[in-house]
């Protein structure tokens, strides 16, 4: 029987690829440019050489990779492998992505949402090996998220569960890119923290940012030099994310929190306030319990998490053939 | 076999019992007082008189009771059937209600939370019938909450998950109870929305309503009344819920969200302006597939979690028998 996975993470810069053991480990990895300006069929092609690629770099036979998982951006059907829509993939609407990728390179294919993918990884072999809940937030230009349960993802209804970056905090806050009020997204995420640095910019006060070009890591950065806007700045973005943090310890008690992202190479900057807040706002065992800190596993967690997500699907047909 | 269980639902004032089919039917229910005065042993004793006498006059035979699950107010420990210290219950700390009642009675005891049953039994056979995700708030003096994924309670790492009135909507906002801050229980459970209505009136706003012994049920009838305070007062309520809820659907898009307790009872005037609040703090698909509802079962609910509580943790330990 086949004992290896191929991992992919579709982004709209880069397909990362990657061959998986059953045990989470990655034999081989690399990355490829998308070339979205070829098109979409280009892109699959593209997709199905990279699972050729590091197999053959990673010396495993053709016949002992068991499937594909590929971990895309959303909103999308797991359970069918189709991408409804993708930002970063102009025109690619309501593709069947496992099945195109699958008939180009001959294997299972299976598709789960990126930021699903990420989480799932760091579950089983990153921070959160061992937790029976674990919670990511996924700290960028937005906050995404995914909630494992018991080593599983929780999907919702539709595919469109764990968007934790639109948790409300703020009930009479700005409006958020998705429509709603008070995201915490909208406060927390870099282009949050940028936007709330040069509005304090903007109202005259001191310090050694410059609202040209200004970036989320520049923000952080002044602070850890003693800027006193900048400080103010993380501060609050702390704040934001420890409401919300604190109110998803409420909600599941889980066993941890882990934060994702470039925001979290900020680390005890980061991390001190945030635990510091979300122990204000959340029952004291829950947050005694509740661990809050950083991935560990990087680049790569999409890759091993897509890979995972093949493994368990690859168990749940098995399943159901045996009991059919 | 047995078929049959008894659920009991424990409170500061009433005990509620009933005897419950597999199929969560209710055949007899009757509730009698607490006499917590009596002290604990003179109530454990309640709850074993209660457990025959419902059996009775269900005129089911004493071997026909599997199992008695008891819903009791938390923090308690459903594994170990251990109640860690009960508000409403002076002096019930860290007491082995399963087992002081199994030992009464005669049948294996199951302990889960009060508004955990509640949940369990909507979701089972109540508004909640055929749902995979059903996530309830009772809304009393306080707000509680119970997650019901695939038939069972999810409980969390240590049995406090589904404080729902813990989810902090205002980021600014009041302190509440629990020491956090903005608590959607501060401003939209009947303690927060009559202390809302008597901030309103100390400002010298024109209403019907009088401030002494003013009550929860008295602003949802003079806002149904056309009273422009209350009015006011009660949309506020829906805007503090539909903040909750709308975080509720984008993290968990469940199939349904139950609303439970004697505000419920204001029907349209409460649940349109929740749904409407809801929908704008939510992702479309999301807040498109989720129901907002009233719940069904009434006073009964506490009871059928119970019995459920107890057959499933009957059906658990078979499974494991069966496997060891």
């Amino acid at each position: 029987m086949a004992r290896h996975y191929v991992g992919i993470d579709l982004g709209g810069t880069n397909i990362k690829g990657g061959v998986v053991t059953a045990e989470g480990e990655v034999l081989h990895f690399e990355s490829i440019e998308t070339e979205i300006e070829g098109g979409r069929d280009h892109v699959l092609d593209r997709i199905a050489m990279l699972v050729g690629k590091v197999r053959d770099a990673a010396r495993v036979a053709q016949d002992d990779i068991a499937a594909v998982g590929i971990g895309s951006p959303g909103p999308l059907d797991t359970k069918r492998g189709i991408i409804h829509e993708a930002p970063n993939l102009p025109g690619w609407i309501n593709l069947p992505l496992a099945a195109e990728t699958g008939r180009r390179c001959g294997y299972p294919c299976f598709l789960e949402n990126d930021a699903n993918s990420a989480a799932l990884a760091e579950a089983h072999v990153g921070a959160g090996k061992g937790t029976e809940c674990m919670i990511m937030l996924t700290l960028g230009t937005g906050i995404g998220g995914g909630i494992v349960i018991g080593g599983r993802v929780w999907h919702g209804a539709d595919d469109i569960a764990a968007e934790l970056g639109h948790v409300s905090v703020k009930l009479d806050g700005i409006r958020c890119n998705c429509g709603s009020i008070g995201c915490v997204e909208a406060y927390a995420s870099a282009t949050g923290v940028v936007r709330r640095a040069l509005e304090a910019l903007a109202e005259g006060a001191e310090s050694v940012l410059e609202a040209d070009g200004l970036t989320c890591k520049q923000v952080f950065e002044a602070a850890a030099g003693g800027d006193a806007l900048a400080q103010r700045v993380v501060r609050d973005t702390a704040t934001y994310l420890g409401a919300a943090i604190g109110s998803l310890i409420n909600i599941f008690n889980p066993d941890m929190i882990v934060l994702f992202g470039g925001m979290t190479n900020a680390g005890d900057q980061l991390f001190v306030p945030v635990r510091e807040e979300a122990a204000k706002r959340s029952f004291k065992i829950g947050s005694d319990r509740c661990q809050i800190v950083r991935s560990l596993l990087g680049a790569e967690a999409g890759v091993i998490g897509a890979a995972i997500t093949a493994m368990q699907a690859m168990d749940e047909q098995q399943d159901t053939a045996n009991l059919g």
